[in-house]
């Protein structure tokens, strides 16, 4: 069964990769699995019938016959256990491996998001200005243990997997990414990431989207 | 094997179970799993010992034999894995359950953690008064959604699951608790959740370590 993913239908992020639906895209590359994708518009998610699939009006969903599911590290996880590659068979390694999903979106992501934040929702106020060296500081803090931990390996625990995937995807965030250069191995992590086979079929099919060039299945 | 977590010597909640022990404490006694603490200051969680279990210096952590895990979500999906009770055993729903865990961990508690961050580390600043009725407008709109997903039933999907474990805990962190007392079933939800035995139970093992009344085996 082929499965149904959201993404913008005018991503605000011009294609760049930044919308929830790219780690989904490339997990789905990763394992190989077709997909398909039902572009939706800012209008439409915040009708009943899309607030039924997400109650929070966000992309990606993911529909599979009678499972609908939302939350893209949820997904990854669905992806990763139907499919091998994505997780350690081993269920220590296998356990580790979600650790670092859930420290990639609870841990990782939200300090970089405030910088997002403070940038696109507060970047009229007259605070903005103070406060961003103190976000900054918040997120170097963060990448600077993250960096520790990574050291000089390839991946966060052995072998790639979702943990790594989702990883990438939020320091490739534009107020981490700008900082991930100050710590040589993140930055070399995250060009590893993105130079993935997978990764950059992911990329081009959401940056399709924004081009217009997209295959008429992903057209809605 | 009993597995061991890790828990604040000197909690700066003084025990109002906001720590995030308190949900793996929770798991743990959901599905009757004795387990030991270790307690740990903040002196000893920037040490090099602690930041090897948790390269984030905080806690909690979770041994267990070989396994070392860090993250909330995880250590809780990994206690519902091995036991019965937090996750249901139809696959679907197992994934939705832990959709849940996710939307708690990376959805709803950014948001909720923000108004946190204004007040603790923002509260002297000029800005803070001003700000915090944006950053509570946020709040609302997140739990308008999960109130309107909730509407009259008693857990998230069916029976309570990890899921509603970490979501209850989520909306129990002070900037979220004030405004959930404007949606009844979410309020309803939380105390649904603060009623059970096991949460009353994992409540007061927390509290005995600020009172200084915790067994001796609590008291690293």
């Amino acid at each position: 069964m082929i499965p149904t993913i959201t993404a913008f239908e005018s991503s605000p992020d011009r294609g760049r990769g930044l919308a929830r639906d790219m780690p989904v895209r490339w997990a789905l590359e990763e394992v190989g699995q077709p997909y398909n994708v039902r572009l939706v518009s800012f209008a439409e998610m915040k009708q009943p019938a899309h607030r039924a699939l997400q109650p929070f009006g966000q992309i990606p969903t993911y529909e599979e016959g009678d499972l609908a599911l939302f939350e893209s590290g949820a997904i990854i996880l669905h992806i990763a256990e139907r499919h091998g590659g994505l997780l350690p068979a081993e269920p220590d390694g296998r356990m580790r491996a979600i650790m670092w999903m859930f420290a990639a979106k609870s841990t990782v992501e939200p300090v970089i998001v405030e910088g997002e934040v403070a940038k696109l929702l507060e970047g009229d106020k007259s605070w903005t200005k103070e406060r961003l060296p103190m976000i900054e500081g918040r997120i170097r803090d963060r990448l600077r243990q993250l960096s520790v931990r990574l050291g000089d390996t390839d991946w966060l625990d052995g072998e790639f997997s979702a943990g790594d995937l989702l990883m990438v995807n939020v320091l490739r965030r534009p107020a981490g990414l700008a900082m991930v250069e100050e710590f040589p191995n993140l930055a070399a992590y995250v060009a590893r990431g993105e130079a993935r086979p997978a990764f950059k079929r992911a990329f081009d099919a959401q940056l399709a989207v924004f081009t217009g060039t997209a295959p008429a299945t992903e057209r809605a």
